[in-house]
Formats: C-alpha cells, structure tokens, sequence
C-alpha cells in the first residue's frame, strides 16, 4: 500500500512545517530532547545554538540561571539536581534574550514573560496531578467591555456534575491572575481546574463554579516601559476599571447565565499577586458582596491602608466568613504582606496569617488555592 | 503615594520574571518589536541575536524563507512586502534553528511546529476578524479514552444565544485538525468561533454546535522520528481509533451534554489535510450517521480508494446532502485530491470540487471553513 500522501503532506504542508520540522530535527543530527526528566527527578535542559556565546535556564523557583555548556555538535545543556515533582515555569536565556525551549512544545501564556513548561511527574496525591476522577468543563467567554473599552474574555469552570438543566446552584469563587498573565492563566499554568476536580472527588472542597476573568482595567499596563507602577494615573485607573468591570460586567453575566447562588455567603474572591490586592481592594470594599477574600503573595497596593480600604471597619469585617492572607517567605512581598496583616491587627479585623516556604512562583499559588478552596463555603 | 510594591513586585516576581523583563529588553537598549505592522500592511520582523550567523523568518504561505539583516545593535530584521489582511504564522530560523519569536506573546499551539503569530488587520468584512457582533461560546471538555487509553479533550462551540435550558435543539459540525495540530487549532488558530459568529450574525451561516476533538487515534504518530506515514499499521491503527473514538466516546457525550439534533441530516464531519482524510473515512464509510462531508486539503489515505471506502457506492451516497473536497492549487495534495475526485467521478457519486488559490495554509482552511459551513443544514 502507497503511504507516500503524508510524506508529501509534511513536505507540503506550507514552507512553513516543511522546512520546520527539517530546522527542528537536521537529518544529519538526532533530534533535541528538551525537557528530558530522569528517573531519579533530574531534568536535562538541551538547546541546539552553535554560533551563541552564553546560554542559561532560568527556571521558576531556582535560586539563579544554570550555565549551560555546548558539546561538539554545537548542543547546549545542563542537568539539574532531583526536583520535587511539579510544574515549573523555565526559560532558555541565549546571549541575554529570553526564549521559549523550541523542543517543547508547552508554553506558559504570558503577555510579558516566554517561559516553557515543564512537569517533573508526582504521585496521584498531588493535587494538579490528572486524577482517575471526573472532571469539570472549562468554558471560554468573550464580550466587549463598556466599562474598560475592549474586546476581553474570561473562563468559568463548572464541577463534575454540573447540569446547566438542573435545579441546584452552586457558589462562585471569582479567581484572579498576575500582572503579565493572561484570563487562561489560572487553568492553563495554574491547573485550577485539575486542583478543583481533584478536591472535589476526594470531598475535600465543595462544588463551586471559579470564574477567571482579565485581570486589567487599564490595558495599558501591558506597554513596555509603560512604568505603570510608578504612575499612580494609572495604577489607580487599573484597580478601578477591572473591579467595576467585575461588578457590573462579569458577575452579571455569570450570574445570568449559570446556576450561580446570589448572596454575599456563595461569593468569593481570591487572586495571586496583582489578583490579590484587586482581590482585597475588591473585597474588603464591598462586604456586601463577597463573603470569602484571598490574597496570594500580593502586592500593588501603595501603605496608606487606610485610604485603599476606606469601607473596611471591624463592624462590617465581621460579615466576613474568611479573610486569608497568604505569602511565600522567600517573597521580596512578604514584608508589605506581613505589614499589611500588622494593619489588620491593629484594627482588630479577623483574618488568617499564611506563610508557607517559596518565592513568588506558581508553585506556591498552586498549594495556596489547594488549601483555600478547601475552605471556602464551609 | 508610594507605588513601589509593583517595582518589587516585578523583581521579585520568581527569579524568572524579574531575570526576563530584564533579559527581553535590557536597560542600555531599547525592546524589541515584532512583529511590528505597517500603515501600508508591510511587516518588520525583529530578531535580537547578536552572535547568530544566519537568521531567517519563515511566513506562512510563502515561497521561501526571508533572510534577515543584523544591525550594530545586535538585531536581525527583515521587512516584506504589504501583505493580505490575513492571519499568519511565522517562525524564526536561528543558524537553523526554528523559534518562536521571542518578542511576540502570541504563539500557534502545535506540537512540532513553533510558530508565532502575525496578524494583519482587515476590513471587519473579513470573517475572522472579531465583528461587533454576539459572541458564541467554547467549552473545554475533558476525559479518558478506552479507545485510545489516554487522558484527551475536545472543544465545543455554542452560538451565540445558545441556551442549554431551553428546548431548541441545533445541528452539530465535527470538525477535524490536520497532523501536528491540537484539539485548539480550529478555534486558536482557525478562529472558528470567530467565524461562525460573524456568519451567523449576518444570516450566511446556520447557527449550529462545533465539536473539535483530538484527531489522533494513535498519539505515537507525534513522536520524533515515528516514521508513522511510512508504517501502514501505524498509520492505518491512526485513523481507525480516531475514529472509534469520535463515533463511540465523542459524539454520545456532546449528543448527551447538549442540545444536539441527532439525526445524520443534522451531523456534518469535516476537516483539514489529515483531519480532512479522517472526515472522508468517518463521513464516507459511516454514511447513517453523516449526512454532510466536507475535505480541505486532504492526505494521508492511500490511493485504493476501493478498499478505503469499502461502504461507498452510489446507491448509499445518494443519502449525501453534501461532499465538498477542496484543496489550494499550489499545495502538493492537489495531484492527490484530483486523483479522488476522479474516482468519484468514476463512481457517479455526486460531490463538489473546489480549487482556491493558496497552499497547505490556514488562510486556506479558514477560507474553506467559511464557504463549508455557510452551506451546511439547509
């Protein structure tokens, strides 16, 4: 039987693939393997510049880029010591410019940063692991923003279960990314939606829906040297718009669309980094609407407390069922988090101190919303 | 006010953001734009490489690779002519290495390929271009394969207005990724969601339901080397659990979860290179349940065509509303569909032929989808 089609259809299919795969893998050299996990949890980072002077890997939580060296066939590599099963952010740094790996093909979405990723496999307890468990939908939103003025997107995952036909409402947890991600990070990078499948089946959190929308009011921010956080115009502007654009764009549309409960006691919110503070900024300020705060590792927020939270008093904190405060220790943030708690202390409002090992990686926010979600709706 | 905490946030944002916004674009020198799109639709490549000895940029439907030039900065660029609007995936050839461009967020999923994206604004006549009109929906769902033995997906499109708790129901489109592709093709690069909405907007299209499976029924095909179009039993054993897969796991999930019409007038199959040969094979020799075909750029299945569509004879395909086969005249499969076509003009078995300008391109298939569907339940 003729098999030729597709060594035709690879050939042909556009300049492009053709001469891809041919750049990918040269006849004459084996292809590069890269990330290459051992046994023992070591990981070979390989990348084919014959010409480069310097090449390094940044990877996420590593204290500092590892050199790599070349071999004769102008491969670069370095292999890590064992590392903990779980996902990790990393970048090739070729000659000072970041890269993404050209031999794997899974990239972290990121508006800012090129960072490949690689899974270090973990057992089935872990909870980002695929479990043998049922698994809920991730459902992808587009709309056009009055409020900020753009055409934007977010994503709502439903549980196992989930039957739009149904009777039963389930709450909400409205989850939010960091500067630079994008609305899919929180699944994408994240595996939110592994971690609440996980939880779930093991009943260790309750069926929510989590609502995961952009996380800009001021796009702008995005710019290259737009400092935007040194232009209090425009950092304002960018907490503002994205907290309206939640109260009366995505909670209305969310709300109309899934079986959503409707009161302050079904309505989190919880967000990472910038998510944090626009987590806090919009939760502590509107106590009627949100039952339930998380802050991980977050940051953005100028000192004057008092004037970022002018709603928030004892009284009205006590509605609040959680207000959870959560940073790594190795975080440059956990001084202005710490001091943050301090001011909460000061003024008596209840709240749960969180310091767990880490910097400011995925890997910590990943354990955060492992243990938040837990928690939530109790 | 002090706006500091971002400042530190962005530095400490993991070694890996703070080393990247600082490796993307240095202090002393100034960052890198591409793809940077001019007034006259012309594109200026940018490549920041300062010891590479050949780069090049492969555009997507074109000829040949672009050779690009290094300034004194250290910066390899290269400018085209004006282009079509269009949207277009390119690659950075770096002394023949493939690379994602590195000042470009915006990347082509695919699992040998690295492209980025390039997008050339048009017309809002254009039908991928984001009208200001109802956005329709896509849904990640998520499950294990018996067939395959593997954890997978598929994507499903809902149109604008779609409501799960209402009673219409919708005729259904199974739409098939080409080799290399993964189950967001259709809808990250394709911009299928984007397309139907607009048709449907205007009156052209039908609203209907997209279903986007993963078109591999033997992942191994994907590995480095498999030499799966040259194994028949790879190959063969590829197409055949696909679909299995798609007619036992796919179809009676989406036919259970939503408002599916489930009658063979209501279900069209169709797509691109491979996933075109897979429509032809599931649609051809699964005639009681297909009432609608369509084949962009098809390869993969070998010329005996009597033993490929062994349930295909004139009498049973006359049940056919529609078969549409469709290639561009400049990509190699051109010999190869004609070929087909013939046989079924041999046969009397009514179908159309369709030969657009273009190559092996998803200018091509974007094309294509937008004629096929605007066709389709009527």
């Amino acid at each position: 039987m003729k098999r030729t089609y597709f060594a035709i259809a690879v050939l042909s299919m556009s300049v492009l693939l053709g001469a891809l795969l041919t750049a990918a893998a040269p006849a004459q050299t084996p292809p590069v393997i890269s990330p290459d996990v051992h046994a023992d949890k070591s990981v070979t980072f390989r990348f084919r510049a014959p010409n480069n002077k310097e090449v390094a890997v940044i990877v996420e939580g590593a204290p500092k880029p590892l050199a790599m060296q070349k071999d004769d066939q102008g491969v670069w590599s370095v292999t890590t010591e064992p590392l903990a099963p779980d996902y990790y952010g990393y970048t090739i740094i070729a000659d000072g410019v970041g890269l993404f790996d050209p031999s794997n093909h899974t990239v972290k979405p990121n508006f800012l940063v090129r960072a490949s990723e690689l899974h270090v496999p973990g057992p089935a307890s872990l909870p980002w692991e695929i479990g043998t468990v049922p698994h809920g939908e991730i459902h992808h939103h587009f709309y056009k923003s009055v409020v900020v003025g753009d055409d934007r997107d977010y994503y709502v995952y439903t549980p196992p279960g989930y039957d739009a036909r149904g009777k039963q409402t389930y709450p909400v947890l409205y989850l939010l990314h960091g500067f630079s991600d994008d609305a899919s990070a929180w699944t994408a990078v994240g595996r939110a939606n592994v971690i609440l499948d996980n939880l779930i089946a093991q009943g260790k959190a309750k069926p929510m829906l989590v609502v995961m929308p952009l996380g800009y009011g001021a796009p702008e921010v995005l710019l290259p040297n737009s400092g935007v956080w040194r232009d209090p115009a425009i950092t304002q502007r960018n907490f503002d718009k994205f907290r309206e654009a939640l109260l009366t764009e995505v909670i209305p549309r969310v709300e109309g669309e899934y079986l959503a409960a409707k009161d302050r006691n079904s309505r989190a919110v919880a967000g990472l980094s910038m998510g944090g503070s626009e987590s806090l900024l919009t939760g502590l300020n509107t106590l009627d609407k949100f039952g339930w705060i998380g802050a991980f590792s977050s940051g953005g927020i100028t000192e004057e407390f008092d004037k970022e939270f002018p709603a928030l008093d004892p009284k009205s904190a006590e509605q609040l069922h959680l207000l959870w405060i959560a940073c790594g220790t190795d975080d440059r943030l956990i001084d202005i988090n710490r001091k943050f708690r301090g001011w909460l202390a000061s003024k008596n409002i209840k709240h749960v101190d969180i310091e767990t090992p880490g910097a400011h990686t995925w890997m910590v926010w990943r354990r955060n919303l492992t243990e938040f979600s837990a928690l939530l709706f109790r």
